[in-house]
């Protein structure tokens, strides 16, 4: 399948190597073409890596992933243009990091809205699909790297662009019963709100290398 | 030990119950004396409950435990006086839920402050450590309750306070493994966050019998 990833940072990077790796056709867009961090991708990750602008690679893919950081997002997505957006799946896998007053960073925007919410408002014509944002970039493309189950976590709008990112989280190693569906795109504000703890467990461990499980009966 | 707690809702009942079971005494404060929760929860723990106002718990106990509703917490506490929290360690479990918009709630500080935060200012002398907030009540009495491993957290600004909750939590039945310990109360950001995810959980699975378990290599 073709997918189009937004954002050339370590996120977009790995997921993006990963998709191929698994048989998929990725083009990285950025804000100009010949971005020098998609450049060096593609010219390690293979033949069906290829990079252009966020507009490149809305119009490329039949699933798109935002991979932006979260200030980012609405920029990268906007100029991607909303009719190449328009009634295809989007995983949106950023957190709302707010680092102007240092680390660990606030969020700029939690509580009552979330930038899931921000991005599904700004693009009503858009499968907005909240995922993969509550763990680092090495666990959400490769989660057989953990010892034990742990769980990812969809939320959005539309159930057959759930359905598609379900199917897409498989490929990264995720099984089926590993994903909970937590409902329609409000839910961003549970698991971006999650990113607070996360981020001092990252303190207390020193890494990022670790993932959150539901324990039940 | 002599335990004061402040609230006679399900969490200061059922923390007060389990305590008792393991052998300590209970004394269960709210902003009257007599009040009918606390005289029924008497009536039923066994020998070493009591109950009175908040000031009679605090200056009962060694070790206290804040169970009153977010919203109430402040004044419970002041009602409890300063001087009868002064170098005491003071459980805090609650989270600072806001339900005058319905559900699920949000919270009615957040992001770049947090109630545990409020609290520890408001008693400099006291020693607040966050704690349990992060599952329900039954987990918290009886977290052998749930199959597999999860996790307790702590956070607090004094370390022999610290220590006496993670003997508190012991007794509750939480291994000391379990305990994550996350630095200073500037952490209850993290723990409070999380319910946010929490409450979206619970309306998934339809209950609140679950807990997160941290998955590392």
């Amino acid at each position: 399948m073709n997918i189009g990833i937004f954002g050339t940072g370590i996120v977009g990077r790995t997921l993006g190597s990963r998709l191929i790796d698994v048989g998929h056709s990725v083009k990285m867009g950025s804000r100009t073409q010949g971005n020098a961090n998609a450049l060096e991708w593609v010219a390690t990750a293979g033949d069906q890596a290829t990079e252009g602008t966020f507009e490149d690679a809305a119009i490329f893919g039949e699933v798109l992933i935002n991979a932006t950081n979260g200030e980012g997002a609405l920029a990268a997505l906007t100029s991607a243009k909303a009719e190449n957006l328009a009634n295809k799946t989007v995983l949106d896998v950023t957190n709302p990091l707010d680092l102007s007053h240092g680390f660990p960073p606030s969020l700029s925007v939690s509580n009552t809205d979330s930038l899931g919410e921000q991005i599904q408002r700004a693009f009503p014509d858009a499968h907005i699909v909240k995922t993969l944002n509550t763990t680092n970039c090495a666990v959400m493309a490769n989660p057989q790297s953990l010892p034990e189950m742990h769980n990812a976590f969809i939320a959005g709008n539309n159930d057959e662009a759930k359905q598609k990112t379900r199917d897409l989280l498989q490929d990264f190693g995720w099984p089926d019963e590993w994903i909970i569906d937590l409902g329609d795109i409000t839910a961003s504000r549970g698991t971006e709100a999650w990113i607070h703890l996360w981020l001092r467990l990252m303190q207390h461990f020193g890494d990022a290398n670790f993932n959150l499980h539901v324990v039940r009966p």
